[in-house]
């Protein structure tokens, strides 16, 4: 298991160029990491008999490694396999003057690379532990630990962080300045937030059990 | 094209069969067709080279057919390849008593197909009116609709309805009444809401041009 650090920029590749958009590309390892941390589901994708197949998982990280939560594909990626795992931020439509013009802001990351099923038990308590605080911060103190039994019954996998390909689209539509303006038309954005609203407590329990603190100050806050 | 009905249970092959959380896995091709209406954004997996790659785009539908905007893909797409467009909510966090019964609520769409690019200008035309309807209700009328050549330039990919997949998980976590619900720590869900904002007006336009009702009214709106 490589540990070494990863360069600032991401490199250029056939696979990771961008053909279409390139205004929206971006090669800033700091721009992956900050959309990888502003989400925690995936599109893991892996191709299946020829066929590929895009699942929703869970995902947490170090500097080096994506570590997903591969139960959901577990059979196809048992010897490790091309994966693409790809998180979305989807930050509002872009309503121009044309349709044609008509747009999403967003951001992705677009991570290619070999899934490596964890096998080795620190590791994989280490990133099942990423894995836990990225969608859940405070649960790995908070709730009770993987035991032996229930380790070995998770699949993880790591992907390296290496090759990736960021695209990010902000602001207002692009056909401001063109001859659709003269249509007087409004345009613009609808933005989109994601928002946690407050806990909801398991009906099995006592209904004035207390919520922990790093959950509750969870409610109301942005997500994304 | 095929514009025959499909039937009301989802097909149940190789493909689409539950191989793990079955109790989260739904026929009904009415929850399929819920969790696509309440989304716009998808992730549409291709095989480029034996290697799996997922890209965000935005797709709309019909009873038979759902439309996706192909251009990120289209060079791998143009003869029609098998594809996988899946569709995910993100509803909260679920948060148990151990860390292994962690998870989320969720409702994804998975469906596989081979993509067909639509080339006939009519079902092209039709097929952007319902996914920009699809993204933006009240855009086709509104904005200036595509012409020849924007037609021309933009990839749309038909991916038939048949078979698709269909998981969601709701409600509180599964470790209420097994052993760790003797360890009396807090358990249960942290809702997520996407919610639209206020339209935010193109810096191109006067600030006091009016926002079309359409649009207006959406912001506040919870969207999926």
């Amino acid at each position: 298991m490589d540990a070494s650090p990863l360069p600032a920029d991401l490199p250029l590749t056939e696979l990771t160029r961008h053909r279409r958009l390139r205004e929206q590309g971006s090669l800033r390892r700091a721009d992956l990491e900050a959309i990888l941390d502003a989400g925690f589901v995936c599109h893991l994708g892996v191709v299946v008999d020829g066929r590929p197949l895009v699942v929703p998982t869970v995902y947490g990280r170090d500097e080096r490694w994506l570590y997903v939560h591969g139960s959901v594909a577990s059979r196809s990626l048992a010897g490790g396999a091309p994966v693409c795992v790809t998180v979305t931020h989807v930050d509002g439509l872009v309503l121009a003057r044309s349709v044609f013009e008509h747009g999403v802001n967003y951001r992705s990351a677009v991570v290619h690379g070999d899934a490596r099923p964890v096998t080795d038990p620190e590791e994989k308590l280490e990133g099942l532990r990423r894995l836990t605080e990225h969608a859940a911060p405070g649960q790995w103190a908070y709730a009770r630990r993987p035991n032996r039994k229930e380790l070995a019954a998770t699949t993880l996998l790591a992907v390296s962080l290496e090759h990736a390909s960021v695209k990010i689209r902000t602001g207002a539509p692009d056909d401001g300045d063109g001859p659709d303006a003269a249509l007087g038309l409004w345009a613009g954005v609808l933005p989109l937030t994601s928002v946690w609203g407050a806990p909801v407590t398991d009906p099995a329990l006592p209904r004035d059990t207390p919520v922990p603190a790093h959950l509750a100050r969870r409610g109301g806050t942005r997500q994304g």
